[in-house]
């Protein structure tokens, strides 16, 4: 293996998993690696404790009239069930043709580990670093990043930051530079349904009383309307439509057409809001999405019962103006008022991120496509993602910086699922990006 | 503990739970401890294999001009899941006040246990019983006895029957003597959705495929309509009106009432189909159950998924003269139909049985209302069963014979639930009835 790859697996190795307090101790783990590590760069390197997991912050030696960078990444992955699909174990990282399969290869810990090499490398190439960086790396972003805005809120005086620079997000094909310019938000909750005390003989008293798990799909499926669009009241509310030279721009982006979402899904056939493409389906328009549901016998064979409880995962993406805060209660809203008075409902507020959006041509916005530009060989496209990193609005709040989001991410890496991968060609140009883009900021 | 609640005990102990394969040497255990049991009695007791779990039968010595008697039961249980709700290990039988903890206390060990003390104690107090008796136990009721209509039809030459004799269905109250003529119907299947290939993160790909469990949700929403009847295309085709004798019979059955039922469940309200009572709901009407739903994240926290899978466990229960083959092809016609394009569909069959009804004041039916109000000193009640007990009316189909449905289960016995118990009077009341019965059988 390459010295360049040989940091990468060790932290792949940790199940830094964090959001099961049973993982607590391999996120720890992660940190203390970080902290090591950035501390023998010569950076002055702190971790701080949180209620839950630490946040390790690590700075070089700032002057004047030097822009002031930070750069973000996660090191806390998502779970790995189901574990049975895995090809390969999920945090015993393992080269399969050009790829590297592990969880969190590239969420998030390939594409933040690739700038600390890009880092390294220019300490010892350049002797030092021409910018004043502020490296910040969380481990909460998976159950999102409960105490990293009090962080921000606290030490804000201590983070100087003019643009902050992250790679969390999407790449639209192979060896295409891609920047992002937004970020849907997130409003998450779970919904438990409570019928009788206790499962039911579904012959003895089926029939009698209501069934939690036929009332929690009733209750699913109030959530769209025939069009696909969200029929709870208010949702759309503060939805900015889609500005014309976006549709424009999106129309034949590479990696949005039906064939390829089909191939890189495997899903029968494209499903989705009326009257928008995939592109702006996944990156301007919001969802309502169940993460998980269940009630009643989860085993093999059958178990003739009527269920006690059945329950349900939501996180609905949300694009600007949407508030997080604002459409939990309007979800809130729409169960208390379809949940009938034969059943009992509890809905838990989960957690949340507003959108974001910013104007890809500010002054870090060029220097950025332009790195992309130099790297790539090729135009950068400029896109929205699906996704949510709600610190990213945080950011632009507390700190009054906006990012640059130079994702690294194929649509194939399976983030989040079996078989995340991250291959080794997108490591290495992430460090060569890394390289690029601090030295272009230096002369700022 | 008594002599006569020690082999109770014994066979309460064996784990036999039919559905899961890892528990058949169990099941085997209690079908070998039945053979020596009944075998010590002077009957001439032999094991049937099965492809499955075994038969046993036992037999006194025939003589012509008696009548011929079939006693039924079963030995094999439901699974014991969710363990965690048990107040007492579920295969440790346990005395709390007075009735006895265990699963298959009440379904259906307890029961068949007392008819077998009560040929035990007539045979020692007696010398020999006055009936041709065939005792028949198998090990496969929960799961649809799929290999005892091919025992019966070949071995129905040695199974000489003028009525049958089954324990398997519920007394309405404490004290009460209950004789059912009637059981619903069932018909099983499951339904599968796939989607994606694997788990999609929910931002970076929701909106823009279809979600295999809000797909689900959706067909299982399409069940019923908004008074609570069935939606399937034929569902009702064949069922029976209620007769004005039942409607009367049955307003005012003990605890059957609303506050009774609402204390036996814990449930909030009342549910069901418009224009029926609880009992006739129960007892004469047709209904579509969840037993389980599931798909997606299903851990603790959250995990933004978009599953590939969801998956529902249905059982339809039936009425005269609805025919679970039908049922099972209208059910599947039904999410062929309401299944849309971007998902893929299967629909497994599972088990079936139908429904039964025979007349109640036949001579078998006098002598049996005569014992059960020998024992307990009151008026019989008359009623159907909302349960299933498919193999009645395979014996009535091929052996000839109605059966006498002498419920000892009572309405909080919890079967097929977490705390199944058996109140010891039951147990008794069980022995000293199947004691009378067989006696006054024996006079006809």
């Amino acid at each position: 293996m390459s010295d360049l790859l040989q940091d990468l697996f060790t932290v792949l190795s940790f199940q830094s998993i964090s959001t099961d307090p049973e993982y607590a101790p391999e996120v720890r783990k992660n940190a203390d690696w970080l902290v090591e590590k950035l501390s023998s760069l010569g950076l002055e390197t702190t971790l701080h404790e949180t209620p839950r997991h630490p946040i390790v912050i690590a700075k070089n030696a700032h002057s004047e009239g030097r822009p002031n960078v930070l750069l973000y990444g996660h090191y806390d992955v998502q779970p790995v069930d189901p574990l049975e699909l895995w090809d390969t174990p999920p945090f015993e990282p393992t080269i399969v043709g050009d790829k590297i399969y592990a969880r969190g290869a590239t969420d998030n810990k390939g594409q933040h580990m690739a700038h600390l090499k890009a880092i390294e490398q220019l300490i010892n190439e350049d002797g030092e670093l021409p910018i004043n960086l502020t490296v910040l790396l969380e481990g909460e972003e998976e159950i999102g990043s409960p105490n990293l805005v009090p962080f921000l809120e606290a030490h804000k005086e201590s983070l100087p930051c003019d643009v902050i620079l992250v790679s969390d997000t999407g790449m639209v094909a192979p060896g295409t530079g891609t920047m992002g310019y937004g970020l849907r938000g997130i409003s998450c909750c779970e919904v438990h349904l409570q019928g009788p005390d206790s499962d039911q003989h579904s012959g003895c008293i089926g029939g009698s009383i209501a069934n939690p798990a036929t009332e929690i799909a009733r209750l699913v499926a109030s959530l769209h309307d025939s069009e696909g669009r969200i029929a709870i009241d208010g949702f759309y509310d503060t939805v900015e439509p889609l500005a014309q030279w976006e549709r424009d721009m999106w129309a034949d982006v590479v990696g949005m057409d039906e064939q390829t979402m089909l191939e890189l899904t495997g899903a029968p056939a494209l499903h989705g809001e009326n009257g928008y493409s995939s592109a702006e389906r996944l990156w301007a328009r919001p969802t309502a999405e169940v993460n998980g549901i269940g009630g009643g016998y989860q085993g093999e064979g059958s178990k003739t019962v009527l269920p006690s409880q059945a329950f349900c995962k939501l996180s609905f993406r949300l694009v600007p103006n949407q508030d997080p805060d604002d459409i939990y209660e309007k979800v809130k809203a729409h169960f208390e008022k379809h949940t009938p008075e034969h059943i009992r409902l509890t809905v838990e507020k989960g957690h949340g991120g507003s959108p974001y959006r910013s104007d890809p041509h500010d002054q870090y916005g060029k220097v950025a496509q332009q790195a992309l530009k130099d790297v790539f060989n090729n135009e950068p496209v400029l896109i929205r993602e699906g996704g949510s990193i709600p610190i990213i609005g945080d950011f632009k709040r507390i700190l009054g910086a906006d990012t640059l989001m130079l994702g690294l991410a194929l649509p194939d890496a399976q983030i989040h699922a079996p078989n995340e991968n991250f291959p080794i060609a997108n490591f290495e140009k992430g460090v060569e990006l890394g390289k690029t883009l601090i030295r272009s900021l230096g002369k700022l």
